[in-house]
Protein backbone atom coordinates (compact mmCIF):
# COMPACT_ATOMS: atom_id res chain seq x y z
CA UNK A 1 0.00 0.00 0.00
CA UNK A 2 1.10 3.72 -0.94
CA UNK A 3 1.56 5.97 1.47
CA UNK A 4 -1.08 8.18 0.28
CA UNK A 5 -3.60 5.20 0.38
CA UNK A 6 -2.70 4.22 3.80
CA UNK A 7 -3.20 7.65 4.70
CA UNK A 8 -6.67 7.58 3.42
CA UNK A 9 -7.32 4.35 5.09
CA UNK A 10 -6.16 5.36 8.58
CA UNK A 11 -8.51 8.72 8.27
CA UNK A 12 -10.82 6.96 7.80
CA UNK A 13 -10.49 4.14 10.42
CA UNK A 14 -10.05 6.70 12.75
CA UNK A 15 -12.77 8.55 11.81
CA UNK A 16 -15.17 5.37 12.16
CA UNK A 17 -13.80 4.57 15.59
CA UNK A 18 -14.56 8.13 17.02
CA UNK A 19 -18.01 7.72 15.27
CA UNK A 20 -18.84 4.52 16.46
CA UNK A 21 -17.65 5.69 20.12
CA UNK A 22 -21.30 6.99 20.96
CA UNK A 23 -23.15 4.67 18.80
CA UNK A 24 -24.76 3.03 22.12
CA UNK A 25 -25.28 6.21 23.61
CA UNK A 26 -26.98 8.20 20.78
CA UNK A 27 -28.55 5.44 19.32
CA UNK A 28 -27.26 6.20 15.94
CA UNK A 29 -24.25 6.75 13.85
CA UNK A 30 -23.53 10.48 13.82
CA UNK A 31 -22.62 12.48 11.01
CA UNK A 32 -20.23 14.62 12.62
CA UNK A 33 -18.09 13.13 15.54
CA UNK A 34 -15.97 16.14 15.84
CA UNK A 35 -19.04 18.32 16.88
CA UNK A 36 -19.44 15.27 20.04
CA UNK A 37 -16.29 15.25 21.29
CA UNK A 38 -16.81 19.27 21.44
CA UNK A 39 -19.88 18.20 23.54
CA UNK A 40 -17.69 16.95 25.65
CA UNK A 41 -15.35 19.04 26.47
CA UNK A 42 -15.38 20.72 29.24
CA UNK A 43 -14.09 24.26 29.85
CA UNK A 44 -10.86 23.37 31.76
CA UNK A 45 -9.97 21.35 29.16
CA UNK A 46 -10.77 24.29 26.16
CA UNK A 47 -8.49 23.84 23.45
CA UNK A 48 -7.29 26.60 21.03
CA UNK A 49 -9.46 27.19 17.81
CA UNK A 50 -8.88 29.26 15.13
CA UNK A 51 -12.10 31.58 16.24
CA UNK A 52 -10.92 31.21 19.72
CA UNK A 53 -11.17 28.67 22.93
CA UNK A 54 -13.24 25.60 21.93
CA UNK A 55 -15.52 23.54 24.97
CA UNK A 56 -19.09 22.64 25.09
CA UNK A 57 -20.09 26.39 26.09
CA UNK A 58 -21.81 26.96 22.83
CA UNK A 59 -22.93 23.81 22.16
CA UNK A 60 -24.57 24.09 26.11
CA UNK A 61 -26.33 27.12 25.13
CA UNK A 62 -28.22 26.09 22.41
CA UNK A 63 -28.73 22.57 23.58
CA UNK A 64 -30.14 23.89 26.83
CA UNK A 65 -33.11 26.03 24.54
CA UNK A 66 -33.60 23.02 21.91
CA UNK A 67 -33.97 20.70 25.12
CA UNK A 68 -36.64 23.36 26.62
CA UNK A 69 -38.70 23.34 23.16
CA UNK A 70 -39.01 19.56 23.50
CA UNK A 71 -39.77 19.25 26.92
CA UNK A 72 -42.64 21.93 26.62
CA UNK A 73 -44.16 19.84 23.54
CA UNK A 74 -44.03 17.10 25.62
CA UNK A 75 -46.16 18.57 28.44
CA UNK A 76 -48.45 21.09 26.09
CA UNK A 77 -49.57 17.62 24.70
CA UNK A 78 -49.27 15.41 28.23
CA UNK A 79 -51.12 17.90 29.69
CA UNK A 80 -54.30 19.30 28.12
CA UNK A 81 -55.81 20.35 31.05
CA UNK A 82 -53.16 22.12 32.65
CA UNK A 83 -52.45 26.29 32.15
CA UNK A 84 -50.07 27.86 31.45
CA UNK A 85 -48.52 28.27 34.93
CA UNK A 86 -48.73 24.78 35.73
CA UNK A 87 -46.78 23.78 32.36
CA UNK A 88 -44.05 26.50 33.41
CA UNK A 89 -43.56 25.04 36.88
CA UNK A 90 -43.44 21.12 35.33
CA UNK A 91 -40.91 21.97 32.84
CA UNK A 92 -38.93 23.96 35.65
CA UNK A 93 -38.68 20.81 37.42
CA UNK A 94 -37.52 18.76 34.61
CA UNK A 95 -34.96 20.94 33.54
CA UNK A 96 -33.87 22.17 36.86
CA UNK A 97 -29.81 22.14 37.13
CA UNK A 98 -30.41 18.69 39.92
CA UNK A 99 -32.86 16.76 37.24
CA UNK A 100 -30.06 17.20 34.55
CA UNK A 101 -27.55 16.17 36.38
CA UNK A 102 -29.31 13.42 37.32
CA UNK A 103 -29.85 12.55 33.85
CA UNK A 104 -26.44 12.82 32.52
CA UNK A 105 -25.16 10.51 35.46
CA UNK A 106 -27.68 8.00 34.12
CA UNK A 107 -26.60 8.10 30.86
CA UNK A 108 -23.33 7.74 32.57
CA UNK A 109 -21.65 10.51 30.84
CA UNK A 110 -18.61 10.53 32.68
CA UNK A 111 -17.36 8.14 30.03
CA UNK A 112 -16.90 10.96 27.30
CA UNK A 113 -16.59 13.34 29.47
CA UNK A 114 -12.68 15.63 28.83
CA UNK A 115 -11.97 17.63 31.80
CA UNK A 116 -8.17 19.08 32.83
CA UNK A 117 -6.98 16.78 35.34
CA UNK A 118 -4.73 19.28 36.40
CA UNK A 119 -7.33 21.73 37.93
CA UNK A 120 -9.75 21.47 40.72
CA UNK A 121 -12.16 18.99 39.86
CA UNK A 122 -15.05 20.39 38.52
CA UNK A 123 -18.53 19.62 40.44
CA UNK A 124 -21.63 17.69 39.47
CA UNK A 125 -22.97 20.60 37.07
CA UNK A 126 -20.42 18.91 34.56
CA UNK A 127 -23.10 16.62 34.05
CA UNK A 128 -26.07 18.50 33.07
CA UNK A 129 -23.52 20.77 31.24
CA UNK A 130 -22.69 17.99 28.97
CA UNK A 131 -26.43 16.82 28.50
CA UNK A 132 -27.46 20.04 27.47
CA UNK A 133 -24.33 20.15 25.10
CA UNK A 134 -24.94 16.75 23.54
CA UNK A 135 -28.24 17.51 22.90
CA UNK A 136 -26.90 21.24 20.91
CA UNK A 137 -24.74 18.62 19.32
CA UNK A 138 -27.22 16.61 18.06
CA UNK A 139 -29.46 18.88 16.72
CA UNK A 140 -26.66 20.37 14.58
CA UNK A 141 -25.59 17.40 13.36
CA UNK A 142 -29.01 15.81 12.58
CA UNK A 143 -31.35 18.36 13.32
CA UNK A 144 -34.54 18.90 15.41
CA UNK A 145 -36.16 15.28 14.87
CA UNK A 146 -33.40 13.50 16.12
CA UNK A 147 -32.84 15.38 19.06
CA UNK A 148 -36.58 15.09 20.30
CA UNK A 149 -36.49 11.78 19.31
CA UNK A 150 -33.17 11.55 22.02
CA UNK A 151 -34.44 13.36 24.62
CA UNK A 152 -37.98 11.39 24.68
CA UNK A 153 -36.76 7.93 24.17
CA UNK A 154 -33.22 8.50 26.53
CA UNK A 155 -34.44 10.94 28.81
CA UNK A 156 -38.50 11.51 29.53
CA UNK A 157 -39.22 7.72 28.52
CA UNK A 158 -36.97 5.93 30.91
CA UNK A 159 -36.42 8.17 33.49
CA UNK A 160 -39.27 11.12 33.44
CA UNK A 161 -42.59 10.09 35.26
CA UNK A 162 -44.86 13.17 35.54
CA UNK A 163 -47.53 11.97 37.52
CA UNK A 164 -44.80 11.43 40.02
CA UNK A 165 -43.25 15.63 39.38
CA UNK A 166 -46.81 16.20 39.84
CA UNK A 167 -46.55 14.69 43.32
CA UNK A 168 -43.89 16.54 43.84
CA UNK A 169 -44.86 20.19 43.39
CA UNK A 170 -42.95 21.62 46.16
CA UNK A 171 -43.14 24.92 45.24
CA UNK A 172 -40.30 27.35 45.71
CA UNK A 173 -42.25 28.81 48.29
CA UNK A 174 -43.07 26.16 50.14
CA UNK A 175 -39.81 24.51 49.91
CA UNK A 176 -38.63 28.60 51.63
CA UNK A 177 -41.61 28.12 54.02
CA UNK A 178 -39.80 24.33 55.22
CA UNK A 179 -36.60 25.57 55.23
CA UNK A 180 -37.67 29.06 57.56
CA UNK A 181 -39.75 26.40 60.06
CA UNK A 182 -36.39 24.49 60.28
CA UNK A 183 -34.06 26.75 60.73
CA UNK A 184 -36.26 29.17 62.80
CA UNK A 185 -36.32 32.55 60.47
CA UNK A 186 -38.84 34.47 60.05
CA UNK A 187 -40.03 34.49 56.65
CA UNK A 188 -42.18 37.18 55.24
CA UNK A 189 -43.63 37.50 51.75
CA UNK A 190 -45.06 40.72 50.54
CA UNK A 191 -46.82 40.61 47.34
CA UNK A 192 -48.39 44.08 45.80
CA UNK A 193 -49.68 45.73 42.76
CA UNK A 194 -46.52 46.90 41.11
CA UNK A 195 -46.35 50.74 41.19
CA UNK A 196 -48.02 51.31 38.05
CA UNK A 197 -50.89 49.89 38.85
CA UNK A 198 -53.55 51.99 36.68
CA UNK A 199 -51.29 51.37 33.48
CA UNK A 200 -52.50 47.59 32.30
CA UNK A 201 -49.90 48.21 29.18
CA UNK A 202 -47.21 47.54 30.76
CA UNK A 203 -46.38 44.36 32.59
CA UNK A 204 -45.99 42.88 35.24
CA UNK A 205 -48.31 43.59 37.66
CA UNK A 206 -47.54 42.06 40.68
CA UNK A 207 -44.15 42.22 43.16
CA UNK A 208 -43.18 39.93 45.66
CA UNK A 209 -39.96 40.97 47.87
CA UNK A 210 -39.51 38.32 50.64
CA UNK A 211 -37.67 39.58 54.14
CA UNK A 212 -35.93 37.36 55.81
CA UNK A 213 -35.76 38.47 59.68
CA UNK A 214 -36.68 41.68 58.20
CA UNK A 215 -34.00 41.47 55.85
CA UNK A 216 -34.82 41.62 52.63
CA UNK A 217 -33.41 39.33 49.86
CA UNK A 218 -35.52 38.62 47.22
CA UNK A 219 -37.80 40.23 44.67
CA UNK A 220 -39.90 38.42 41.95
CA UNK A 221 -42.59 40.14 39.33
CA UNK A 222 -45.18 38.34 37.17
CA UNK A 223 -48.60 38.37 36.08
CA UNK A 224 -50.81 36.95 39.12
CA UNK A 225 -49.50 36.76 42.84
CA UNK A 226 -48.73 33.47 42.41
CA UNK A 227 -46.00 33.72 39.75
CA UNK A 228 -44.63 36.57 41.43
CA UNK A 229 -43.96 34.88 44.85
CA UNK A 230 -42.80 31.88 42.90
CA UNK A 231 -40.41 34.04 40.88
CA UNK A 232 -38.83 36.11 44.30
CA UNK A 233 -38.90 32.37 46.17
CA UNK A 234 -36.74 31.14 43.52
CA UNK A 235 -34.62 33.55 43.71
CA UNK A 236 -34.55 33.19 47.70
CA UNK A 237 -34.02 29.43 47.14
CA UNK A 238 -31.41 30.07 44.88
CA UNK A 239 -29.34 32.52 47.43
CA UNK A 240 -30.18 30.12 50.56
CA UNK A 241 -28.56 27.51 48.49
CA UNK A 242 -31.86 25.65 49.19
CA UNK A 243 -31.88 24.44 45.38
CA UNK A 244 -28.62 21.69 45.20
CA UNK A 245 -29.69 20.20 48.33
CA UNK B 1 -79.71 20.68 -2.28
CA UNK B 2 -80.61 18.26 0.57
CA UNK B 3 -80.31 19.62 3.91
CA UNK B 4 -77.36 17.43 4.34
CA UNK B 5 -75.74 18.27 1.95
CA UNK B 6 -76.00 21.84 2.39
CA UNK B 7 -74.72 21.28 5.94
CA UNK B 8 -71.46 19.97 4.88
CA UNK B 9 -70.97 22.56 1.70
CA UNK B 10 -71.66 25.54 4.35
CA UNK B 11 -69.04 23.70 6.73
CA UNK B 12 -66.40 23.54 4.00
CA UNK B 13 -67.01 26.76 2.69
CA UNK B 14 -66.59 28.36 6.35
CA UNK B 15 -63.73 26.34 6.92
CA UNK B 16 -61.83 27.66 3.83
CA UNK B 17 -62.40 30.43 4.41
CA UNK B 18 -61.44 30.41 7.70
CA UNK B 19 -58.26 29.49 7.06
CA UNK B 20 -57.28 31.22 4.18
CA UNK B 21 -58.02 34.34 6.47
CA UNK B 22 -54.57 33.43 7.54
CA UNK B 23 -52.68 32.67 4.35
CA UNK B 24 -51.17 35.95 3.75
CA UNK B 25 -49.90 36.26 7.67
CA UNK B 26 -48.47 32.82 7.33
CA UNK B 27 -46.88 32.64 3.83
CA UNK B 28 -48.50 28.81 3.65
CA UNK B 29 -52.07 27.10 3.77
CA UNK B 30 -52.50 26.13 7.65
CA UNK B 31 -53.72 22.82 8.42
CA UNK B 32 -55.68 23.28 11.51
CA UNK B 33 -57.39 27.04 11.18
CA UNK B 34 -58.83 26.67 14.69
CA UNK B 35 -55.99 26.47 16.39
CA UNK B 36 -54.66 29.75 14.62
CA UNK B 37 -57.94 31.07 16.23
CA UNK B 38 -57.06 30.42 19.89
CA UNK B 39 -53.52 31.58 19.22
CA UNK B 40 -55.44 35.22 18.72
CA UNK B 41 -57.65 34.55 21.86
CA UNK B 42 -56.43 36.72 24.61
CA UNK B 43 -57.81 35.72 28.15
CA UNK B 44 -60.11 38.42 28.53
CA UNK B 45 -61.66 36.80 25.82
CA UNK B 46 -61.74 33.27 26.85
CA UNK B 47 -64.01 30.13 26.22
CA UNK B 48 -65.40 27.58 28.30
CA UNK B 49 -63.72 24.30 26.95
CA UNK B 50 -64.73 20.50 28.05
CA UNK B 51 -60.96 20.43 30.24
CA UNK B 52 -60.84 24.57 30.81
CA UNK B 53 -60.72 27.79 29.60
CA UNK B 54 -59.68 28.29 26.31
CA UNK B 55 -57.51 31.14 25.34
CA UNK B 56 -53.89 31.75 24.05
CA UNK B 57 -51.83 31.22 27.03
CA UNK B 58 -51.11 27.63 26.94
CA UNK B 59 -49.99 28.31 23.33
CA UNK B 60 -47.79 31.44 24.58
CA UNK B 61 -46.13 28.51 26.87
CA UNK B 62 -45.23 26.78 24.02
CA UNK B 63 -44.40 28.82 21.36
CA UNK B 64 -42.18 30.85 23.91
CA UNK B 65 -39.85 27.61 23.90
CA UNK B 66 -39.86 27.21 20.23
CA UNK B 67 -38.99 30.98 19.41
CA UNK B 68 -36.04 30.44 22.10
CA UNK B 69 -35.02 27.54 20.20
CA UNK B 70 -34.92 28.84 16.71
CA UNK B 71 -33.45 32.36 17.94
CA UNK B 72 -30.65 30.03 19.42
CA UNK B 73 -29.95 28.50 16.66
CA UNK B 74 -29.66 31.29 14.43
CA UNK B 75 -27.24 33.13 16.31
CA UNK B 76 -25.34 29.82 17.45
CA UNK B 77 -24.68 29.68 14.17
CA UNK B 78 -24.04 33.93 13.01
CA UNK B 79 -21.38 33.95 15.55
CA UNK B 80 -19.20 31.36 15.64
CA UNK B 81 -16.50 33.42 17.27
CA UNK B 82 -18.82 34.36 20.40
CA UNK B 83 -18.79 33.10 23.79
CA UNK B 84 -22.30 31.31 25.44
CA UNK B 85 -22.07 34.63 27.54
CA UNK B 86 -22.64 36.76 24.64
CA UNK B 87 -25.19 34.64 22.88
CA UNK B 88 -26.94 34.56 25.61
CA UNK B 89 -27.28 38.11 25.84
CA UNK B 90 -27.96 38.21 22.48
CA UNK B 91 -31.23 36.14 22.64
CA UNK B 92 -32.48 37.89 25.43
CA UNK B 93 -32.72 41.09 23.42
CA UNK B 94 -34.17 39.38 20.75
CA UNK B 95 -37.06 37.40 22.21
CA UNK B 96 -37.54 40.76 25.12
CA UNK B 97 -41.12 41.44 25.74
CA UNK B 98 -40.51 45.04 24.29
CA UNK B 99 -38.93 43.48 21.05
CA UNK B 100 -41.85 40.90 20.76
CA UNK B 101 -44.28 44.12 21.11
CA UNK B 102 -42.86 45.57 18.57
CA UNK B 103 -42.83 42.36 16.12
CA UNK B 104 -46.29 41.83 16.72
CA UNK B 105 -47.48 44.88 15.68
CA UNK B 106 -45.04 45.34 12.18
CA UNK B 107 -47.39 41.45 11.88
CA UNK B 108 -50.01 43.69 11.95
CA UNK B 109 -51.34 41.02 14.70
CA UNK B 110 -54.15 43.22 15.85
CA UNK B 111 -56.43 42.49 12.92
CA UNK B 112 -56.55 38.79 14.00
CA UNK B 113 -56.40 39.46 17.69
CA UNK B 114 -60.01 38.56 20.05
CA UNK B 115 -60.55 40.37 23.22
CA UNK B 116 -63.42 41.11 25.49
CA UNK B 117 -64.66 44.73 25.02
CA UNK B 118 -66.21 44.64 27.59
CA UNK B 119 -63.09 44.85 30.10
CA UNK B 120 -60.52 47.09 30.22
CA UNK B 121 -58.29 47.24 26.74
CA UNK B 122 -55.11 45.17 27.41
CA UNK B 123 -51.50 46.31 27.20
CA UNK B 124 -49.17 46.04 24.50
CA UNK B 125 -48.04 42.53 25.84
CA UNK B 126 -50.45 41.50 24.47
CA UNK B 127 -49.31 41.77 21.04
CA UNK B 128 -46.00 39.94 22.04
CA UNK B 129 -48.21 37.21 23.86
CA UNK B 130 -50.46 36.67 20.62
CA UNK B 131 -46.48 36.50 18.30
CA UNK B 132 -45.56 33.24 20.78
CA UNK B 133 -48.98 31.54 20.54
CA UNK B 134 -48.82 31.87 16.98
CA UNK B 135 -45.27 29.91 16.80
CA UNK B 136 -47.00 28.05 18.84
CA UNK B 137 -49.79 27.06 16.71
CA UNK B 138 -47.46 26.65 13.59
CA UNK B 139 -45.17 24.42 15.56
CA UNK B 140 -48.36 22.17 16.65
CA UNK B 141 -50.38 22.40 13.01
CA UNK B 142 -47.39 22.07 11.02
CA UNK B 143 -43.70 21.09 12.93
CA UNK B 144 -40.35 22.88 14.13
CA UNK B 145 -39.69 23.52 10.40
CA UNK B 146 -42.38 25.27 9.34
CA UNK B 147 -42.07 27.38 12.70
CA UNK B 148 -38.63 28.00 11.96
CA UNK B 149 -38.85 29.21 8.57
CA UNK B 150 -41.79 31.81 9.81
CA UNK B 151 -39.35 33.34 12.37
CA UNK B 152 -36.65 33.46 9.81
CA UNK B 153 -38.77 34.71 6.87
CA UNK B 154 -41.21 36.94 8.79
CA UNK B 155 -39.47 38.12 11.99
CA UNK B 156 -35.70 37.48 11.94
CA UNK B 157 -34.47 38.46 8.02
CA UNK B 158 -37.35 41.18 7.62
CA UNK B 159 -36.76 42.76 11.20
CA UNK B 160 -33.46 42.10 13.38
CA UNK B 161 -29.91 42.76 12.55
CA UNK B 162 -27.75 40.92 15.04
CA UNK B 163 -24.99 44.15 13.65
CA UNK B 164 -27.70 46.86 15.24
CA UNK B 165 -28.38 44.46 18.37
CA UNK B 166 -24.63 44.17 18.58
CA UNK B 167 -24.09 47.85 19.05
CA UNK B 168 -27.11 48.62 21.41
CA UNK B 169 -25.33 46.85 23.94
CA UNK B 170 -26.23 48.43 26.58
CA UNK B 171 -26.55 45.81 29.73
CA UNK B 172 -28.66 45.88 32.60
CA UNK B 173 -26.07 46.73 34.76
CA UNK B 174 -25.42 50.18 32.11
CA UNK B 175 -28.96 50.81 32.29
CA UNK B 176 -29.03 51.06 36.12
CA UNK B 177 -26.60 53.26 36.53
CA UNK B 178 -27.65 55.07 34.07
CA UNK B 179 -31.09 55.71 35.71
CA UNK B 180 -29.46 55.80 38.80
CA UNK B 181 -27.11 59.08 37.90
CA UNK B 182 -30.42 61.00 36.00
CA UNK B 183 -32.71 60.08 39.46
CA UNK B 184 -29.97 61.20 41.93
CA UNK B 185 -30.03 57.35 43.61
CA UNK B 186 -26.52 55.95 45.13
CA UNK B 187 -26.24 52.52 43.60
CA UNK B 188 -24.16 49.77 45.10
CA UNK B 189 -23.23 46.36 43.84
CA UNK B 190 -22.05 43.83 45.94
CA UNK B 191 -20.60 40.70 44.40
CA UNK B 192 -19.06 38.09 46.32
CA UNK B 193 -18.52 34.21 45.79
CA UNK B 194 -21.28 32.39 46.84
CA UNK B 195 -21.37 30.88 50.66
CA UNK B 196 -20.45 27.58 49.54
CA UNK B 197 -17.49 28.94 48.16
CA UNK B 198 -15.15 25.54 48.82
CA UNK B 199 -17.36 23.37 47.55
CA UNK B 200 -17.11 23.30 43.53
CA UNK B 201 -19.78 20.74 43.38
CA UNK B 202 -22.58 23.26 43.35
CA UNK B 203 -23.39 26.56 40.98
CA UNK B 204 -23.82 28.77 41.32
CA UNK B 205 -20.62 30.62 42.20
CA UNK B 206 -21.30 33.80 42.58
CA UNK B 207 -23.98 36.32 44.28
CA UNK B 208 -24.54 39.86 43.61
CA UNK B 209 -26.99 42.30 45.57
CA UNK B 210 -27.78 45.15 44.55
CA UNK B 211 -29.17 48.23 46.83
CA UNK B 212 -30.50 51.19 46.16
CA UNK B 213 -30.12 53.94 48.99
CA UNK B 214 -28.76 51.68 51.13
CA UNK B 215 -32.51 49.45 50.43
CA UNK B 216 -31.96 46.13 49.02
CA UNK B 217 -33.43 45.40 45.74
CA UNK B 218 -32.57 42.54 44.23
CA UNK B 219 -30.13 39.31 44.33
CA UNK B 220 -28.71 37.60 40.95
CA UNK B 221 -26.45 34.59 41.20
CA UNK B 222 -24.13 33.04 38.61
CA UNK B 223 -21.58 31.24 37.29
CA UNK B 224 -19.49 34.62 37.14
CA UNK B 225 -19.15 38.02 38.63
CA UNK B 226 -20.61 39.76 35.44
CA UNK B 227 -23.76 37.00 34.96
CA UNK B 228 -24.40 37.39 38.37
CA UNK B 229 -24.70 41.30 38.22
CA UNK B 230 -26.95 41.26 35.06
CA UNK B 231 -28.98 38.77 36.57
CA UNK B 232 -29.46 40.89 39.58
CA UNK B 233 -29.93 44.00 37.46
CA UNK B 234 -31.97 42.60 35.44
CA UNK B 235 -34.44 42.36 38.42
CA UNK B 236 -33.51 45.55 39.66
CA UNK B 237 -34.85 47.39 36.13
CA UNK B 238 -37.88 44.72 36.60
CA UNK B 239 -38.46 46.26 39.65
CA UNK B 240 -38.30 49.94 38.71
CA UNK B 241 -40.09 49.60 35.36
CA UNK B 242 -37.08 50.77 33.68
CA UNK B 243 -37.56 47.58 30.71
CA UNK B 244 -40.86 48.34 29.19
CA UNK B 245 -39.94 52.37 29.05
Amino acid sequence: MNWALRLITNRFRLSKSKSSHYDALLGFNPGKPDLYEIAFRHSSASIKGPLGRINNQRLEFLGDAILGAVVSDHIYRAMPSKNEGYLTQMRSKIVSRKSLNDLGHKLDLSRYIETNSKKPRPGEAIFGDALEALIGAIYIDKGYEYAQQFIMEKLIKNYIDLDELDQLTISYKSKLLEWSQKNKKEIRLDTQLSLNEGNSRKKPNFICSIFIDAIKVADGAGKSKKTAEEKASHIACTYLNLLNA
